[in-house]
């Protein structure tokens, strides 16, 4: 009944994503050589683990190019900061509909769905230690965009990580996602204790207001390990609530480019940003190997 | 800050729905007449709504025949007892995948994509009072099947209602879609005070426990009307959460067809047994005539 | 995840009470005789507990005369239905100060602060199957009457109780009052899995709106039980509140004339009425062999 | 429904409180000079409000000293830097009883229990722009000690406070005093808006859970201003807590005697460390001057 925030809390830095934010500011990269710079600068500021996707290196659109996943890997690897990867699996489930009068057939230009074993090719390539399952589908931002992830997809995905030995983060958009991430563990396909991350606000998931926040903490099975984020200008006060209800936290570009007024931010700047509310706040930023052993994770040797 | 009960409680009775249960009791209605019937046993039980989807009087499949629905609001019209007709515009929203292999072609058996005027052809066509509005997307029920809702399709169809002047009932199966509509107030599309109904425990929505209502019902505007109800043996229960919450109630058969263990029920019985609850917690049941005045609703005459 | 009610659900009716409603009321009784056959009246609409405290018989004031206790505790015994007793051991922690510019000394007419023994003598005289302990100290209700039961009293009357066998049923009138009974635990005061009473919307305690329930039904130990009530014309929404929120329920004279507006109860017809609500949720009232089965007490024979 | 954390934020520091902490740190202040010296120190670091009791300067035991207070006063006004007083009202409802087996008499060594017009005699003669008012009675702390404020007491003491134009301060140690703050509004004798200090995790009031917090937040009416505040090691967590909520917060010695384990705080750091939260989760730190016109209060002139 006291406060039960968490005493020794690990940051994930989501480096890049897949949003169109490559044209809004210089520091989203772009390249495997900038993600992965871009991910060990991360790493020596503090992030315990880096979350990172590709990108198409001339025009920053996102990609699914296994080449560069492995580049983005192997470079991590070799650096001289160890760090847990997480490795996105969000992409190529993309809906993108018509117009209203005749929203099928789907568009060309947007829809990307494509089959299990392809969302996950880069992850059997590479294996992360962790890798992402969106764990729900839902109307995403502003476009006319479904992010779509059905349970058969999600059964499907699941079982390969889960034989892969990858560590799925659950990605929870709305409360009905969390609920159906149970299923996954119950139903076999995830192993309990699961890793869950509460994605608030992204529009028309769960809003970050602290009822909401704090009816999806109360749903998360006390033996799980949760982190939970923001976007945009609420990105360090998400890293306050995380912490605060008993989570870890989650910054970096994939969410929000700022880090102050008019001021364009660096991932490490943002972590660097996250871990001294944390410590203010009278925890502990605790590293990759105290994660590994907290998520039973096991450290992949470099390549070669 | 003392419970904040609702004192003067709507019964909306939601008749068939759409799901495939009308081979699992025989009470579940069919035809336009069988519709009409059973809305009209509900009214004379105490219901101020009936809510209205149409099959196929042979088969019982879901229909979105103009017709049928013709059929139904004028027998519901003509009858001795008064009550507020609200219909569905959820049907034309489904989406089937292929397995997870091979998610696209979307299924042929099970999609029904259509444009916003279809969806709302029978509303123009008989003028309820009210109509639903399901306010997002996700992965529905136990099937790969989504219910599918984009923004633009939501403004559409959202637009088409306030023209006709038929109040939109948002339906919102998690937070993620009571939060779009909010936007959809903002926007202009949809007015306030908005009429929204909390649709809970609904497989992958927002589930039912009272934590995650709770955090829904915090964020409906104080200006707005709301109802709730959850499936199966949890019907009556939510109810009473309903009514405790500040909230109206909805029954039928569409969400629960058992009156007890091992008995099936009709759905007069099920108004019948919600306003036994109603009234014993000290609160009174409202009828169509208050309904209209609180919801500012005008009573449509019968067809000449 | 699902909603977490409560499938078996015991009924306590509070039978007389303390409070000054003797003469609102033709029903409340005031002998030992009425306060018993009143009792087992409750107990045959179907409350598994009955919460008695006594009274003068001609003033019907509150007394804590052991005599009565034991004529109570007899004639409930010696009944032909079976039911858990549970004597109140809340009597005698009164402070009543002067006006506000001399609020000492205490008034003689209202102050009634006694030693922990004494407080639990007629307990350790008829040795009920439950009795109750306040957890806390606050202003109490309209009055200028402060109810006193100060840790160090908590923790002498709690380990009598344990020694004596009772079980204590702890009355929760605040959520500092949940607090320092888990502390009462920790403490090995009181034997775990304990037994609370969740005493909503008593002034000025706890108010019962759903938010301050909730937060105070998140934080009982979830191998605890729990049960709840609040006041007057709440009291049937709160048998609701608590079978929704997994606990059991509280009904009787203690909290609630009234049956309906202008019509005073008896405490049968407002267990009868809690049994309905309960029912029509579908849950199912429990008797007396299963509540002693569920808390772990044994049934004490007639005497003689 | 986004995330409604303050964007504007005011801390208060509460400088010395009436603790027996004086000998646990040399930092905690005991003559008038010393605790105007610290209050001054902590409004050069950014404490908008400073939050002041006075002790006896020898033995730094708590005192009801009215030439103190004046001191106090007459130091801070005529300080070079701007801030708004603060004084306690809290002092002289106090009581301790005899132990278990005869609680009354009360203990001459720690009851101190005075009439109204003695307990804001200093307010009175200081007329600080805001005194507080500790609105219940309650078990406090470890010792067998209740503070004690009666409803009949506070009624006095508020109508008191209101007449000489000094702002309360509510103290809310549980949801019940909340509660009892809205009845003194409701019943004239405090003004709407109010300020209201939600005052989390003191021994044996609200636990700091964040369930319990947002119950009380979603509590507060929407037109009053709250700040809210917690204990030790989880003092400056409370400050993120706060602005997440929407009110703002409180630190200083009266609550916690640590900076970072095994180094004792003085009050000025543990304002500096509270802003660099506040600052890093992106709100804005705000003077005395914008802290006047947000609550209406009126700037007093230094003495002669």
């Amino acid at each position: 009944m006291p406060l039960t925030m968490t005493q020794e809390v690990f940051i994930t830095c989501a480096v890049t994503g897949s949003g169109s934010t490559q044209d809004r500011s210089p520091h989203v990269p772009r390249s495997p050589q900038q993600i992965a710079d871009s991910a060990i600068a991360a790493a020596k500021a503090g992030a315990a683990i880096v979350h990172c996707h590709v990108r198409d290196p001339e025009t920053g659109a996102p990609s699914r190019n296994v080449d560069h996943y492995r580049e983005v890997t192997d470079r991590i690897r070799a650096a001289e900061v160890d760090v847990v990867l997480n490795l996105t699996a969000g992409m190529g489930g993309d809906l993108v509909f018509g117009d209203p009068e005749s929203p099928l057939p789907l568009r060309e230009d947007g829809t990307d769905m494509i089959g299990a074993r392809a969302r996950v090719a880069h992850v059997a390539e590479c294996l992360p230690e962790i890798c992402t399952l969106d764990c729900g589908t839902m109307n995403f931002a502003e476009a006319d965009y479904v992010m779509t992830n059905t349970p058969g997809m999600l059964t499907a995905m699941g079982g390969m990580m889960t034989e892969l030995g990858v560590k799925p983060e659950i990605e929870a958009f709305d409360t009905g996602h969390l609920w159906y991430a149970k299923q996954l563990v119950a139903n076999g396909v995830l192993k309990a204790p699961a890793l869950v991350q509460l994605c608030m606000g992204v529009p028309w998931g769960a809003p970050n207001d602290l009822n909401t926040f704090m009816a999806m903490v109360n749903n998360v099975p006390p033996d799980w390990t949760f982190s939970a984020f923001s976007l945009g200008r609420t990105q360090m006060a998400y890293v306050a609530a995380a912490v605060l209800a008993g989570g870890h936290v989650r910054v970096g570009l994939e969410d929000n480019l700022w880090l102050d007024k008019g001021v364009l931010a660096e991932n490490w700047q943002l972590v660097e940003r996250a871990a001294s509310i944390i410590e203010n706040m009278g925890a502990r930023v605790i590293g990759p190997a105290e994660v590994r052993e907290t998520l039973g994770l096991v450290k992949r040797a470099p390549a070669g």
